[in-house]
């Protein structure tokens, strides 16, 4: 998606630590308007599966999320990143190991929102080693609910997660693939 | 907003702890075509004032103020609960407790998404106590930028929050203000 390049491009900051920061419009700050193009790119793409829900985890997916699901008038469902008093009944559970954060942590997502049969469309602003997808895709197949596939902003198409989750013959679709990127020459798109 | 409180008839649990569960259409769930009538509502509600920026709390604030926003055409800004890796730039930050969870915790905005002079409208799911909303206002005091006003989608009318925010002179519109509640009886509005 030729917008987004450009907006990272312009935006986006390369970090040290294999960090691209877009916290400007995606994912601290967000550009309503822009991920409005982002949802009609999604739609574009996913408009012609059967949907009945869409998937995200905390927290920076659920804004795109949420913009995203009008065009396809579906729920969002969020996965936690903890287990709240809030939450009653029971849940499905799946680990993620965070690289950005050098943590391991449970999402869960409660049984009431994830049934069997449905069919759900997940959506993410990143994919990386795929640790938060595989974890989304794990809950889904607890529920005995159908992946229908994924719709990622941006994808570091050099690192696995893609392939690995791609090899599973699941759909993943990602606006940006980002082929290299670094401090001194910046984002390389593939 | 008789639609909302309809809903929360509906669809919204009373349980024990002072707990009203609309995980089905708020904060777990989100029912996308719902919160457009809520984001029609703030609109309404606020459309006559000047506003540059939107800013809520993670996570159930976001999809919400996402959805919100749209009809500002307006960014929107998330606190965040932790201090991550991602965020390199000086923050702002403030204390907020946890009454539902038991915890205190801090919420950080990047100095560089709350500036001066800018005209800011909190968006949240919740209000009961205040301490969230008394956190982003003091965020929004420490960047020297403006407090608009709070758009809440549910108060909890009987506690103190709205009452201390108010009585700051800062404008604050719940959708539903709920009067008292109980497992036996359920919901009462305002």
């Amino acid at each position: 998606m030729k917008l987004l390049e450009d907006r990272i491009i312009k935006d986006g900051k390369v970090g040290e630590g294999n960090v691209l920061k877009v916290d400007s419009f995606v994912n601290h700050q967000i550009d309503v308007d822009f991920m409005n193009e982002v949802g009609k790119e999604f739609f574009r793409l996913f408009g012609d599966e059967k949907i009945d829900k869409i998937l995200t985890i905390e927290a920076s997916g659920i804004g795109i999320a949420c913009i995203v699901a009008q065009y396809f008038h579906v729920p969002v469902v969020f996965a936690k990143k903890t287990k709240t008093n809030n939450i009653y009944a029971d849940v499905y559970t799946s680990k993620v190991e965070s690289y950005t954060h050098g943590t391991t942590y449970d999402i869960v997502v409660s049984k009431d929102f994830l049934k069997e049969g449905e069919n759900v469309l997940i959506i993410d602003d990143f994919l990386a080693k795929g640790s938060a997808l595989l974890s989304l895709m794990s809950l889904i197949k607890s529920a005995g609910a159908n992946i229908v596939g994924a719709g990622i902003v941006i994808e570091k198409a050099y690192q696995k997660g893609g392939e690995i989750v791609r090899d599973m013959g699941v759909r993943v679709e990602s606006l940006a693939k980002i082929k290299s990127m670094s401090v001194e020459n910046g984002v390389e798109f593939c």
